[in-house]
């Protein structure tokens, strides 16, 4: 996979306002941020989406998510944020190295925007979380 | 803390279309999807917001991602997808216990609904950062 932006700031050749690193993981401050304190979590790994990485990458960011929430709280004084993270480039994803934005809210015109179309289960529900349940499980063998 | 609709579907005495439980998290169907496919994700624990969850059911949830997108992509065929956790009410949260979404994004018409305001790091960029910093090397401590 060629090198994103993000696996140089990884690697030390791109600067970066950091926030938090450990083995796993890396944390900085967004460049184009959609309101103050938006931050960025990003693996080292290079993976480009959710479903390509490792189990031990994907707890790794977990596992530092409150802690950094309660740093931006504390840091911000914003108590609302979203945190969100896309894949692919249909679903707004820019930069091909999975990234959890951590985005406060300061306000109903600052910070991410929400569209909610939301539907209703279809007939199928049953079926569909029957296969996902199936796939899950059989992942697991 | 009083319980929410998902404390009770984690107690079984509110049913849900279940795709994947352990002894952390549950995992099941939306049932307002944005999209088909449409996923939640929860800790058993009942914390309201990501910051306030504990260390280790928010490496449990992370954890899990990676498996569970594989799953709703499998399932669905849809390769794009985005993962979002609200916390506040102001940031789209309607239930207080921890979600983590994950929607797929079959076409621009469908799924999440992304506003992006995106501005520029400013000059405290720097100050910012390094009070994240020392936030989170404290909370080490």
């Amino acid at each position: 996979m060629p090198g994103t932006i993000f696996s140089k700031i990884i690697a030390g050749g791109v600067p970066c306002h950091r926030v938090y690193e450990d083995a796993r993981v890396l944390a900085f401050l967004d460049i184009a941020p959609l309101s103050r304190g938006h931050t960025l979590l990003i693996p080292k790994e290079p993976a480009a989406t959710l479903d390509q990485l490792s189990d031990e990458s994907a707890a790794a960011l977990g596992r530092i998510l409150p802690r950094l929430c309660r740093a931006v709280i504390a840091v911000t004084g914003v108590r609302e944020y979203n945190v969100l993270q896309n894949n692919g480039t249909g679903a707004h994803q820019e930069v091909p190295h999975v990234h959890f934005h951590i985005i406060p809210k300061p306000d109903g015109g600052t910070g991410l925007g929400i569209g909610w179309p939301a539907g209703r289960l279809g007939a199928d529900a049953q079926s569909l979380a029957g296969q996902l349940a199936r796939h899950l499980s059989a992942a697991e063998r």
